[in-house]
């Protein structure tokens, strides 16, 4: 008996696009015995017709105009891999209108609108799966959805941008400057050209918001995601933390406190006992805190045509397992809307980094300041750095960031302190 | 509106039917906001008595007589946490002709009666779910099944024994034989008085044969699993390991070459550069490799009371979502039978040790055999061990294992080899 194929459309044939047609042909005999049907690309829309030359799918599969594809009767499943929030949010919108299951690896649509577009589903009784979206291919919505759903999740802290853990991967091993490691990155293709979206932390932010609306079950709000990017990282701030037993890792952060949540995204001293500090070039991890499952940590390559397209066809065959079988669909219930911490009450551990005159004293004056706010300090170190100026690391015990702005601003006003360096979060003990 | 609640029955009020319990207990918020339902556990079977102190619940919910808990028609879903195959395999196969959906963390029954028991259920219509069955709170089965459902599953590997990964890296930590640390670990309770079942690959290897079920949906015959413990693990393998930069740690190893599989358990050098080198103490790490996403880890405790209840009840939840959507069960389809390699035929890279008499000619005799069999070695360290004897520490490159073994009892018949020491593989790239 052959069974009715499920037909799905793509929206988009950039690297992911074009991975998806290629897992899906390669493992197609894999695929359809799990699904219990053959899986048909059924058609493809791309405005790029260049790009139709790196498939191998007849003609009559190819199109420019994204509304064939949505609008194709025959079509159960749009796998939205545009990205972006320009026409992708619109035609996801209107694919679920027409009443197609949705499958995105977009990020910044569903840190953005994801209530939206999966209130929008639930409303037509469709679903939508964003496994791709955080962290690649490693397997990570559904497990905190499913496999945790008995925890109360604590914390979700991640590596979720393998650019940027690139870079500071080969700063950490090369000893070279952030400039000069980014010029190479991009040429190599680990950066695009213009390196913001990565750089700057807001590719991390869009992850750690969808991962804490998953984790927490609250909508976000992408402007309370505190973030930070690691243009300001110099070499010294790699060499000191590793003297004092660190890596710097672009971390993003979400931790739950009763009703309240934190969600930050930025650079970080990593314990070297502590795992993440173990994850090395553009690979990515995802350390998750369950109040019954302990401490988890993912791992795995966050990006690329290949393990993105895993997530996107293990998606696929979710949904097209649901169609065979008649499944209906979830029900729609509204997310809560947690609270989220100001970045100025948070605590953190801190190092930081200041020039000061090379003379006695301003250890004294500097410290009566970081006192008066009630700075303890858990380590300082002083580094002769030739002439007049010396250059003094500190490491705090936990403060409120508030505290540490105000003693810093004060010390800055000092004659003695001739520049405040760079200063960076400790996070995570050395847990697992 | 108070909808209807999920009942389920418990069969087993041990470390893990305790946990279950008060994880629903802790958490029940959460859960029946999932399910939207409450969840009630209607009644606890355990033929010991004394444990029913262990709960707060009340006593017409507890019970001696499993049956009773089995047959009860108010009841949705049985959780059995006995372990073993005792009683356990013929309750679950009585549960399942009540048509009662199965939870279990029981991996000697998943292990040596998977399919029988997944057989009957399809047959009854009813789902089994066996999430905590492998590395305890670590989500494995749902992501090896769904996440990764497009990928060709080419390798899992993992440290899936958390007491044997307790006791090698105390050994490694503390420079302690094996058997003093055996003894604490019994005393600390991170070992069983009768620690065969960890320390022989007992319950590593019910695990990989598991696993490998699930990732190249095959039938595994356990006989076809190798085994080996960790009993023959000396402090002197230990160090000689780190000194070539490797840690002994007991593996699990399945991998799947086109029609044939290859598992196998057994103490195993793994380069300090890998991630698996670093997971200490009782935590598990189980490694993925898939022809789409590249390498995956996936980290954290792998047995445990709650950890261990968090991935039963993560299973309860899912099938109680299921229930109350009146989803139907998956249609039973047979697992293909693929071959499993034998031992003798499969590739390693060694290390290996021997104690010779101190003199000329000597790694000269012993090459000579070690190069007729085609064994090509990438390192020889000769330790002087004082007196007449030296000991020498061999790396191989990749070899058939019959062939090293025939070049060993070979090599053993020499007058000026007194003692072959541990043969222990060599396995997993520097990878991640």
């Amino acid at each position: 008996m052959k069974s009715k194929a499920i037909n799905i459309g793509i929206l988009g044939l950039g690297t992911v696009g074009c991975g998806v047609v290629k897992v899906i042909d390669e493992n197609h005999r894999v695929i359809s015995n799990k699904i219990g049907s053959p899986l048909n690309i059924k058609k493809i829309a791309d405005i790029n017709t260049s790009r139709f030359r790196l498939i191998k799918l007849s003609k009559d599969k190819l199109t420019t105009k994204a509304e064939e594809v949505i609008e194709d009767k025959d079509i159960d499943i749009i796998v939205e891999v545009i990205g972006g929030i320009g026409v992708a949010k619109r035609y996801v919108l209107s694919a679920i209108k027409q009443k197609k299951h949705i499958v995105t690896s977009n990020k910044e649509l569903m840190a953005k609108f994801g209530d939206q577009v999966i209130e929008a589903a639930g409303k037509e009784k469709i679903e939508v799966r964003f496994e791709a979206s955080c962290g690649g291919g490693i397997p990570i919505i559904r497990p905190l959805k499913q496999c945790l759903a008995a925890n109360k999740i604590e914390e979700v802290i991640g590596i979720v941008n393998g650019t940027t853990n690139y870079i500071l991967t080969r700063m950490s091993e090369e000893e070279k400057d952030l400039k000069e490691v980014l010029k190479e990155a991009i040429k190599e293709g680990y950066a695009e050209a213009d390196p913001s979206l990565d750089i700057d932390g807001f590719d991390a932010s869009y992850k750690i918001a969808i991962l804490s609306s998953v984790a927490f079950q609250t909508r976000v709000n992408l402007s309370n995601v505190y973030r930070e990017g690691i243009r300001g990282i110099e070499q010294k701030d790699i060499e000191y933390a590793r003297e004092l037993g660190y890596k710097i890792k672009l971390l993003a952060i979400a931790r739950r406190e009763k009703d309240k949540i934190e969600i930050r995204v930025h650079p970080t001293l990593v314990p070297l006992t502590h795992p993440l500090s173990n994850v090395h070039g553009a690979f990515n991890a995802i350390f998750v805190k369950g109040n019954a499952v302990g401490e988890l940590m993912f791992y795995g390559q966050g990006a690329g045509a290949l393990p993105t397209a895993s997530a996107v066809v293990g998606d696929i065959i979710e949904l097209a397992q649901r169609i065979k079988k008649g499944e209906t669909a979830s029900i729609y219930t509204p997310l809560k809307r947690l609270k989220v911490k100001n970045i100025a009450l948070i605590e953190s551990r801190y190092y930081f980094r200041m020039k000061v005159l090379d003379q006695p004293g301003v250890l004294a004056k500097v410290s009566k300041i970081l006192g008066e706010e009630k700075v303890s300090l858990a380590s300082v170190v002083q580094k002769g750095s030739g002439g007049s100026l010396a250059e003094i690391v500190f490491l705090t015990y936990q403060v409120q960031n508030m505290k540490i702005s105000r003693a810093l601003s004060q010390i800055k006003r000092l004659k003695v302190v001739k520049e405040i360096g760079n200063i960076i979060r400790v996070e995570v003990e050395a847990g697992l």
